[in-house]
């Protein structure tokens, strides 16, 4: 399992790649599949850990991710001949690489940066994994689309509330500001959760309304604060600006019961059972559609959010489904080679 | 020959690691040595060329450098198993990767981008080549210094002239504006050639100050009409603002027979002999100190500056220093396995 180095796996805050990593990693473990981890070193895990880099480049300036990362994946590669598979989670770098490879290839595609990394992918013989329908890039063949999972007991029901949430790094791709005017039409208070990404954008747009009341900031919100604040939300705001390709907060906030009022694009219609677990709203006149939609959200059944949430989006479902793309690698590798 | 492909091999205008990958590679052929230049697919050669990139990323926009990068090393690192050596000048993406490759490898450091990337180079067993004393990094072990050669004939003795010249890509690290206030100060006109590769230093600093009379700017200088503008000047004005690791102009303005005037910084001290090729200058105070210098600086030999680099620039000299290194690794590695 090769795993992103931006941040630690799991990551403490930020850092959804290296959390589906994890949450893969621990699954497949107590499936009994034995799973070497390669992460940063200071990465915590069940399986066997191998690392180059000390600890996340993100959280250090004075390491150049690109170079930590070649010798992070160089590293796995060498000892690929070891692997019955390897399942790279990062990006297009072992792609482009992909004939110096001694185990077949899964890549799971969790975004792409731009049209400009395409070349690596249409190369590339790796079994390709869509993290949802919407982010299949046309040019490419996939193998499966497998959404995200989480270990669904670590969200527990949360009682729910009056306030509104934004929950996500500080980006306008994250809409932040929109959930600021969603909440002020709607008359409620709204809590905004998430490390700045964006400094220019939070400066301008987003500081200067956090007044302490009707608009308070969190901060980062950590692993184990994470269910406490989403559980006692009346819903998450999710006004997103991009073409989201799936939305690890949408699903965590859905698990603890609390319903999403989302706008419909990226990968939203299939995150967001539409009437049940959330509401999506078009993106066009957004604010005025999201905030006349709260009292609706707010009236959803949270237990029913909860039991829908835990049935699409446990860590098993997403193991097994990793389970049977890889038997089916293994058999077609098999077949192909049947003396072996 | 993994060539660089920011640039056609050899470039048109700017492209000095493509020019030296160049420069090396015909002058290999030239020895009765049979290469492979993997280079962008337009690029000109008597070698064996390959390619995966179109043409060089630095002239087309949609290409991904990084990722056409890769894809460019891992089709060289493909066919490695076929050649008896790799020669490298392609920064640290194969020395990160460097356990894949299947043949020896040698590594000409162009120039380090920063000191962030050091941990590739750390790791390497490549054999690593300076192109000059003062480039080297003090925590790395370098197999040799070997500076540029160029073909000599390609610069023929020019006739000098009034007129002082600026050569080379404009940006503060190349003291474009130092030049100018050089030669004003001298009472002299200013050439400037080379792309625009700092927008805004050329549009507050540069672009003010030219007139078409005391300073013109010629733009980019191909490579058909380089000899011929570093030929009919007085001298090269080289202000440099970084320790540059080498300066290709320098040598092929000293080849047209044309001394240079330039602070006494990086490689300078090693590619120009002060009082004989050139003069050098203290940076400090040093546009007033160059401007005292000018009128000795064009008082110098041209037949003896010109005499002085070919004897210490030729491609024959860098591809005998190149041969020399490539025979030692070759016997070092038979020493190591005897048997094969």
């Amino acid at each position: 399992m090769l795993a992103p180095i931006a941040w630690r796996t799991p990551p403490e805050h930020y850092g959804p790649w290296e959390q589906v990593a994890s949450t893969l990693t621990e699954g497949l473990v107590r499936q009994g599949v034995e799973v070497t981890l390669f992460a940063t070193a200071d990465s915590l895990t069940s399986a066997h850990l191998d690392s180059v880099a000390p600890h996340g480049y993100a959280e250090d300036p004075t390491m150049d991710g690109r170079v930590w990362e070649a010798l992070h994946m160089a590293r796995a590669m060498e000892r690929s001949h070891e692997f019955d598979l390897v399942h790279s989670h990062l990006d297009w770098l072992p792609l482009a690489l992909e004939a110096q490879w001694r185990a077949p290839l899964v890549t799971t595609v969790h975004g792409f940066s731009g049209p400009a990394i395409l070349p690596a992918y249409e190369r590339a013989g790796s079994a390709l994994v869509s993290i949802s329908d919407a982010d299949r890039a046309p040019s490419l063949h996939y193998a499966a689309t497998i959404g995200h999972g989480l270990d669904t007991d670590a969200f527990p029901a949360g009682p729910g509330g009056d306030v509104l949430l934004s929950f996500g790094r500080i980006h306008p791709d994250k809409g932040t500001a929109d959930a600021i005017d969603i909440a002020e039409r709607a008359g409620r208070r709204l809590l905004i959760a998430g490390i700045v990404q964006d400094e220019d954008y939070f400066d301008e747009l987003v500081r200067p309304r956090i007044d302490d009341d009707r608009v308070v900031y969190l901060g980062a919100v950590g692993a184990a604060e994470r269910p406490g604040v989403l559980g006692a939300a009346a819903m998450l705001l999710h006004p997103i600006h991009f073409d989201e390709p799936f939305g690890l907060a949408v699903i965590e906030s859905m698990l603890c019961g609390t319903p999403v009022l989302a706008y419909r694009r990226g990968a939203m219609p299939e995150v967001v059972d539409d009437g049940v677990t959330g509401l999506l709203v078009d993106p066009h006149d957004g604010i005025a559609q999201a905030a006349a939609t709260v009292a609706k959200a707010a009236a959803l059944d949270r237990t029913l959010v909860r039991r829908r949430a835990r049935e699409r989006f446990s860590v098993e479902r997403m193991v097994e489904s990793y389970l049977d793309l890889y038997r089916d690698l293994r058999d077609a590798a098999h077949r192909r080679a049947p003396g072996e």
